[in-house]
């Protein structure tokens, strides 16, 4: 209770959308600048969703600071080869209020 | 053949992502300075993986210029009420080499 987070980070997987944007918005409320949604392979497109619900229905002064698009190297299970499996990820800072 | 595009932008469905990353390529060669990776809905991680294998295994000299996300509205059905279907949707912008 003493001052609040800088900073969050909200990790998206399968559940719904709004789980998500309620992450968000509860890593604002309690008075982080910035907060980072992070997401990889089919859970990208839910990301983007949470991105857009959370600074249109809900916190119209909230920004898209910056998306990063990046890739994963995930190693594959033995006896199936050395090759890496590859896996896109993204992260959507989304900063609030009053800077430019 | 007088000089190339200037810029390409390749759409993303439902195809193997090698099919995009060919149409990529294919404009770069073209001569194009820029090319626009756009997608929707769950086409989305589709784009990213498109793009990162752009830049990571055919032209390491391409960059990311921008990265921007949004929402499209889809107009419903009759007589399914009239509330619009959001979408959203990602525009992956890519540039070769020489500038900063």
């Amino acid at each position: 209770m003493t001052g609040g987070n800088e900073n969050g980070a909200v990790l998206i997987g399968k559940k719904p959308v709004m789980n998500y944007v309620l992450a968000c918005i509860t890593f604002f409320h309690g008075g982080a600048k910035e907060v980072s949604i992070k997401a990889r392979g089919r859970s990208i497109s839910r990301a983007i969703d949470v991105a857009e619900v959370v600074r249109h229905r809900f916190l119209p002064d909230v920004k898209i600071k910056n998306i990063g698009i990046g890739t994963d190297k995930l190693p594959q299970e033995e006896g199936e080869g050395d090759s890496a499996i590859n896996v896109s990820t993204i992260e959507i800072t989304l900063v609030r209020g009053t800077m430019q």
